[in-house]
């Protein structure tokens, strides 16, 4: 990838379903200032939501004193399935989306060049260029959270696929005639370990016996969902059903990696998103036991490195800033 | 990749469990002339098998009116885990051989370079090059026997991953806690619709109630196992076992196209291997189906072609040339 004048800044913006971080990033990486903003309110909206990414990217700037137009361009990371030929968001249903025109619309009002990828796509090429991927040629990304993304670097570079997809480890079947996904189909890795899978398994448990300290603690902090803050506050309590359900979560992450490590022969997987920021090794070294148990080449237990990410929230509006920079 | 000088000639070798192919073949893909032979009578021996591998690439230049001397590389694919740096056969269990340094004696007894790699590999080159994966960026083959192997195409090469070993997809768990595969894990999709599963299925079925056509016919034509050519006969018959067999290890190949589809994004899927040979698209059809339900895209339904291989038996031998071509 040819490097780029090391005088030229790029903004990369974090785009998820509660919130987004815009940050402002020299091209070597250094992040000279950010701006988180709620997402709640633009929900369904995605014009409303590109006023207000321009807004939050403009106070970042200012923070920065970078002038908006002098950006070299401008890299957006969104939760979602998104096109990032046309630079659309195709469905995004935490953001509550479909066929949004991102790119464009941004590009109009800040005048500058806008690149679109998914979150977990930059937040492996924030990774790969800063964090816990640095140097690595072959590796594979599993992000955590409401749902279950994934990126796959191949030869140093992001693999796309053949109509920008690739990555979609989420939906790899792993339990024939599973639950249910959301994606509608059975048994899929995110219906089995994501963060909102962990909520129905700790929901279902309790309602057939002893009642979680999750959903009391939820109670108590005024959270609708098990977010991972309540997952640790659970753990801390050594709460028998969250322990529980987290290791079978944990088993499946486990199977996840080994098949992709059997496929795609990586040096390493990174494993990141909240709960695995929030908990550390403590969610990552089950899942690395599970996996070597599931690895076909023995060797690859010397070999294949498990990882926590290491930029946490950062990661995706640094990768986004870089995808801009190496897509100019 | 660079086109060698046209008047090259290569020798490419299938080496299979019961039988070789030796191909004496230009650098443009004509086939000069083919040796078969049987493997049974190397088996646990590696060195005697080099022996022959030998003998019967010469048997196929003397057809050719080739001098052995002036062929300018040789390839192997070999059935089992290489090591393609050392052009070592690590485990090769259809063949009794393990850490056999193939490449090295072969290329002392012919005195020309030797390039080695597995057998589903040099197929998808073979099928890259010439059949049905022609023109491909993005591809994905999975060769369905005794057990199951893969390859994946990215950009126009093979995936080779970090030590050489990607493509390992008939371990692919898609059925936790399920039978018992043949690595000593369980749930592997070769554990559920490799012809060595099917086998095992359609044994207990018979045992459980009425007996296959399947076995009846292996004892009139003296088989021990449940071949390609068996399972076409007893379908022939409308054996109800082998009909419910094949089904489910259809819908388990199914959903390993679909886990492959939705996570590496390929234009094209190639099933080959010797049943999907023989019945064409009677087996590739509704693998088709099943994995249709599986994307995760709808549109991958219009765009994504999932075919049978189109080179049969030689796709391995002529994949093995054109490796010889194009490491040398």
């Amino acid at each position: 990838m040819p490097r780029k004048d090391s005088n030229e800044i790029y903004a990369g913006v974090d785009l998820g379903g509660t919130s987004m971080i815009a940050a402002v990033v020299t091209a070597k990486g250094r992040i000279l200032a950010s701006r988180e903003a709620s997402t709640e309110a633009v929900k369904g909206d995605w014009a409303a939501a590109v006023d207000q990414i321009a807004d939050t990217i403009q106070k970042a700037c200012r923070k920065a004193r970078v002038r908006p137009a002098t950006l070299s361009g401008v890299g957006v990371g969104a939760a979602g399935a998104v096109d990032i030929v046309k630079g659309v968001v195709v469905s995004a249903p935490n953001l509550g989306w479909s066929d949004a025109p991102v790119t464009r619309a941004l590009s109009r009002k800040l005048g500058v060049d806008v690149h679109l990828d998914n979150d977990v796509h930059v937040a492996l090429i924030g990774e790969h260029a800063l964090g816990a991927a640095r140097g690595a040629k072959n590796a594979v990304a599993i992000w955590v959270g409401t749902g279950i993304g994934g990126g796959i670097l191949v030869d140093g570079r992001l693999h796309y696929g053949s109509r920008g997809s690739a990555g979609e480890i989420g939906h790899m079947v792993i339990q024939v005639d599973g639950p249910i996904c959301g994606c509608g189909r059975r048994g899929c890795a995110e219906s089995l370990s994501s963060r909102t899978a962990m909520e129905r398994d700790v929901r279902a448990l309790s309602e057939a016996g002893q009642r979680s300290a999750a959903l009391r603690i939820m109670d108590e902090i005024g959270k609708t969902r098990m977010t991972s803050s309540v997952i640790q506050k659970a753990i801390d309590e050594t709460d028998p059903i969250v322990l529980q359900v987290l290791a079978r979560a944990q088993k499946a992450i486990g199977v996840l990696v080994s098949n992709l490590v059997n496929v795609l022969d990586p040096e390493l997987v990174v494993i990141g998103g909240g709960i695995a920021e929030r908990l550390g090794d403590l969610f990552v070294g089950p899942i690395r036991q599970f996996a070597y148990e599931g690895f076909i080449r023995q060797s690859d237990r010397e070999t294949v490195r498990i990882v926590t990410s290491t930029l946490g929230d950062r990661a995706g509006a640094l990768g986004a800033a870089f995808m801009a920079r190496d897509r100019s």
